[in-house]
C-alpha cells in the first residue's frame, strides 16, 4: 500500500501527454473587471500576432515577452459573447487556450463571453431550463441520415392536449447545426424570454443547412419534404401555418426567404436577420415574381428583415427590402447599429421571439 | 435588377472575413483509400511541425515546401477515431483545416475518422436513432446549474408502461459532458446494438464530472443528491439498483469505483475503464475498506475492471484489481491490447452494454 500516492490531476494530465513538450500553461482569454479584455499567445518563433474581433474594429498587434508569451489587452468592451481569433503570422487560428471556440466548419475562431453587470439576455440564468435534443432523422431528398437541434420548452408535455408552434431557425453559410445554441444560445434566450412570459412556450428547431455538393434549393425540399413531417410525427405541434415560423441569418436569412415566401401557406410568419440573397435560388424565386399579393399579406402574421447599419450586406438587405416594398408584400424591417455579428443576430432572435405565435 | 449579381459562396466568406489575410485552403486530414492519412498545415515560420496521434507510436515529423505547407503521410491504419494533434515549435495544437475537436478542457487535439469497410460499432447507420438532449439541472450540493446529456433510446416513450434502465456515464479528466458522445460516439454504439439486439433499450446520462476548484469527492454528492433525483423526477426510470449501472474512463473510472462501490444498494452494475485512482477518494474509501462482502456480492450483478496493456495506468489498475480481489469482492477484468486511449473506451462500453441490465 505504501507504493501508492497522491497526484495532483494537473500532474497526472502531464504524465498522460508526456510524449510531448508543453508550452507554459495561460490563461486567454482574461475577461477583467472593468470589461477590458487581456489574449494571450505562446510562440517563440512567430513574427507577428494580431488578435481579430468582433469587440474591434481592426486587429490590434500582441507584443512579445522574453518567455515567447504575446499578449494584449483590449479596452473595455460592451458585455455580449464575441468571436475572435489570432492571425499568427497571417495564419488565422483559434485561441489555443481557451475551449470555448466557434461553431463553424470554415472559420478557426474562439469565444470570449463577457457578462453583464445584469444577467443579459442569452444568460444562463436559474430559471426553468428545456432541452435541447439532438435528433438524426432520414432526409430523403438528401438521402442521408442528418442531425437536427430541437429545443423544447420548459414543462414540455409530450402527450397532453397542448400543441405547441415550432420555429424553424436556420445557421449562416459555414456554420452548423450547432452554432445557434453554441454561439447564439438560443435555447437560454428562449429560456429568459418564456420565464418573463415574453415568449410563448414553443419548439424551436435548429437543422444543418449546408446541402453542399448539392445544389442550394436541395434544403428547400428537405426541410419541406423531411424536416417539417420528421418534426410534426415526432412533437406535439401545431400542424398548421399560425403554428410555424421560420427565421435564419445570412446564408440562412436567404435561406428563410426562399424557404418562407414560397410557402406561405405553411410559415405565417417569417424573419431574416441580414439575409444573403446573391444566389440563383433567390434571383429565380423572386426577381420576375408576380405574388398574390393581397392572399400573401393575409397569409403571412408577420415578415420581418434585420440588418445592421454596419453589415457588410446593408445595401443588399435594403435592396431586399425594397424589392418586397416594390412587390406591396408587407415587410417589417429592423435597422440597428452593427455588422453581420452574431451580437446583432442574438438581439433580432429575441425580438422575434417575442413577436411570433400571439 | 442589373446591380444584382451572383456570389459563390467561398467568395461570400472571403468578403466576410476581408480584414485578414488567409492562408491556403488546406485538406488536412485527407483520409486515403488504403486507409494512410495525410496531415498538411500551413506556416512559413515554424521551425519544426510534427504530427502526433494515437494511431502513431511516436510523433512524425512533417516536411515543408515551398509554399509553406507543412504535410506527411502516415502508413495505413487500423479504421477507427483517432485523436491526433500538431506540434508547432513546441506548442501542440489542433490542426485549424479540421472542424472535428476533440472535447476537452485542456488538450487540444482534432479528431480523424478513418471509416472501417464495413461500418464500425460506433457508425452511423442507417438504424433507429435515439437522441441526446442537452439537460440543465440545479445542484443544490454545487449551487450551481449544470449541464448534462442524456440518451434516450429509438422509440422511448415517456409516458407508457415501460420504466427503463439508466446508465451513469462518466468521462475522463478533463473532458466535457460532451467527450462520451463527440468521442466516444456513445449514442451511436447504443443505437447500434439495441438495432441488434445486443442491448437492452436503456437510457445513458452523461454528466460533467469536474467539479474543480471544489474536492472530487463533491461530485459523488452532486450524483447521489442531485443528478440521480433530476433524471428520477424526470424520466420513466426503473429506480431500483438492478436499473442503475455507473461506468466511467480515467479520471471518471475512479470516480465509477468511488460512487459505485460505496453505493452498491443503488448500482448493480459497475464498470471501470482505465479508472485512475491515485485520488484521497480513492484511498480514504478503500484502502482500509472492510466491505460487508457477502451482501457486496449478492447486491452486484457485473462489476468489471478494463484496462490495455500499454495503457500508462496499467500497472495501477492491476494493483486495483489485485485490492478488490484481495477483499473478495468478485471483479471481472477484461485485460486488451492497447493504451489509454478512447478506441479502447468506445470498445469498452460496447461489451458493458451488452451486459448490463439482463
Amino acid at each position: 500500500m505504501k507504493l501508492w500516492f497522491y497526484l495532483l490531476p494537473g500532474l497526472l494530465l502531464a504524465v498522460i501527454s508526456a510524449s510531448a513538450q508543453r508550452p507554459p500553461s495561460l490563461q486567454s482569454p482574461e475577461v477583467n473587471a472593468d470589461h477590458s479584455i487581456t489574449f494571450r499567445y505562446y510562440s517563440r518563433n512567430a513574427q507577428s500576432v494580431l488578435v481579430k474581433g468582433e469587440f474591434l474594429t481592426s486587429p490590434v498587434v500582441m507584443t512579445k515577452d522574453t518567455a515567447g508569451i504575446w499578449s494584449v489587452t483590449v479596452a473595455p468592451v460592451k458585455p455580449d459573447i464575441y468571436p475572435y481569433s489570432f492571425v499568427v503570422d497571417q495564419v488565422e487560428l483559434a485561441d489555443p487556450n481557451n475551449v470555448y471556440l466557434f461553431a463553424n466548419e470554415r472559420f478557426k475562431r474562439s469565444i470570449v463571453d463577457v457578462p453583464g453587470d445584469q444577467p443579459l439576455i442569452h444568460a444562463m440564468e436559474n430559471v426553468p431550463h428545456g432541452k435541447v435534443s439532438y435528433r438524426y432523422y432520414r432526409s430523403k431528398t438528401l438521402d442521408s441520415t442528418r442531425t437536427l437541434l430541437v429545443y423544447t420548452p420548459p414543462g414540455f408535455n409530450r402527450t397532453g392536449a397542448k400543441k405547441y408552434p415550432v420555429l424553424y431557425l436556420i445557421h449562416g453559410g459555414s456554420d452548423t447545426e450547432e452554432t445557434w445554441t453554441k454561439v447564439g444560445k438560443a435555447h437560454f434566450i428562449a429560456d429568459n424570454l418564456i420565464a418573463r412570459k415574453l415568449a410563448e412556450p414553443m419548439i424551436i428547431v435548429m437543422p444543418y443547412a449546408n446541402v453542399r455538393p448539392r445544389p442550394m434549393p436541395e434544403f428547400t425540399k428537405d426541410m419541406i419534404n423531411d424536416i417539417i413531417p420528421f418534426i410534426e410525427s415526432n412533437y406535439p405541434v401545431q400542424a398548421d401555418s399560425r403554428g410555424r415560423a421560420i427565421a435564419g441569418f445570412s446564408v440562412g436569412g436567404g435561406q428563410t426567404l426562399n424557404i418562407g415566401l414560397t410557402n406561405t401557406d405553411k410559415f405565417a410568419y417569417i424573419a431574416a436577420y441580414a439575409p444573403y440573397t446573391a444566389t440563383e435560388e433567390f434571383q429565380r424565386n423572386f426577381f420576375n415574381w408576380s405574388p398574390p399579393v393581397e392572399r400573401v399579406n393575409k397569409q403571412l402574421r408577420l415578415f420581418t428583415i434585420s440588418v445592421g447599419t454596419e453589415d457588410f450586406l446593408f445595401e443588399s438587405v435594403k435592396k431586399n427590402i425594397a424589392l418586397f416594398n416594390e412587390k406591396h408584400i408587407r415587410v417589417k424591417s429592423y435597422i440597428v447599429p452593427g455588422g453581420h455579428t452574431w451580437m446583432n443576430c442574438k438581439q433580432f432572435l429575441a425580438t422575434t421571439l417575442q413577436e411570433i405565435f400571439k
